[in-house]
């Protein structure tokens, strides 16, 4: 069904050939790949399969069309499945990447924190620890985020160090089981006055998730509202 | 734990007013909702609680500021779960508004259609039934997509009417029980050439979702590679 390579249509396996030197890291970041005329004489294809290979390879995100300049790699970006509890650091790991994280604040807030998630308000009752960071991959940053702890569930958590996981120390530190998660995800720009956080010269799409994670019996454990960004991350769900 | 509005912060009673106010239709999108000084003078609150009421009704994507004009009320936007299939139509109809669909294009195409969704190649056998369609709620354009049916599955389909829910015809006409999606969901631009379909003047954020789907057992129905503009849509996902 899937994979049958030997089936596939030619512009498929020009595409194949493509991403596979990208993934691979014969053909790097930045660097610019065959145009269209150069696929024509390379392969001895016709215009509408150089096109489509082209076109497949964009789709699929590896490469990026620069008007009047050509076609290049882009930045890799990362599959985040979002139908498992998944912390930033594991995914990261797990996609072969090094994640590190900067704390830019963290505080004690006296106020109830409120946002509704698919229709419905939840609310994390005051006192709560709410954290700034920014996460990176290989050096790279990849998604800035806030965080809103129960201070109830999670009493003295203002004294850990918050550059690693939070899912980590709510299962060690406090023995908490996370059970389930709800995010709405949304698309946003990246522009003034955050492009600056992921040194970009320019503004981006990015996904905007707004979260609230639970652990227990429906106690709210915290939640979240981080911004990723569209030219590294792609979200992935299923549904039955 | 939710819904406790009693124990909501000021802000958080000020946001929850003016949603009230825009829900209600009173406050009807493209309107100037009251400034940081209104609300400061109207309720008696300090400018940081008139901030953030803002703040948190913007978060939640009900207003949008102008600069130098104001805070406006925006088109509202609907909720997408993501892990139940779910049809454009059922989800239009379920969120209190009147799907209809514009058939943009459809042929019927003689070579495999392959994606890679979350780092797995997806490959549709040809003949392949291509279906380009832009839906609409209450007239507004929200969502373009393209859709690769199999003709194997679905023989004589390309004579179907396509204004009408793929996923009703699947089941009703060809008996065919749908068992899961999986969907890869990005954040792109919809810039020029796709904005018109949008009636946009300016470019917008938007997720892109590359999707395939299944019937009985393990077989690839359809696969999707759809646009949903980002003003207008939030997508739902949960994770146990």
């Amino acid at each position: 069904m899937s994979g049958k390579i030997q089936n596939s249509p030619k512009y498929f396996m020009i595409a194949r050939e493509m991403i596979g030197a990208i993934k691979s890291g014969k053909l790097k970041p930045g660097m610019r790949v065959l145009s269209e005329n150069e696929i024509i004489s390379r392969y001895r294809v016709s215009n509408t399969t150089a096109r489509k290979s082209l076109q497949s390879v964009e789709n699929q995100g590896y490469i990026k069309k620069v008007k009047g300049k050509g076609t290049f790699v882009r930045e890799s970006s990362v599959v985040r499945p979002v139908t498992r509890i998944l912390s930033f650091t594991k995914n990261m790991l797990e996609a072969g990447l090094e994640p590190s994280t900067k704390v830019l604040d963290s505080r004690i807030s006296p106020e109830n924190y409120s946002v509704e998630i698919g229709g419905r308000v939840y609310t994390l009752k005051a006192p709560v620890c709410k954290i700034h960071r920014l996460r990176f991959a290989d050096n790279i940053p990849m998604m800035l985020e806030v965080r809103y702890i129960s201070l109830a569930l999670c009493p003295g958590i203002e004294k850990e160090d918050f550059s690693r996981s939070l899912y980590d120390l709510y299962e060690k530190k406090y023995q908490l089981s996370l059970s389930n998660v709800y995010q709405e995800l949304g698309a946003i720009m990246i522009d003034r006055g955050v492009q600056d956080f992921f040194d970009l010269t320019e503004p981006i799409p990015a996904l905007l998730v707004n979260g609230v994670t639970f652990c227990g019996k429906e106690m709210i454990l915290e939640m979240e509202k981080s911004i990723y960004r569209g030219d590294k991350y792609r979200f992935l769900v299923g549904a039955t």
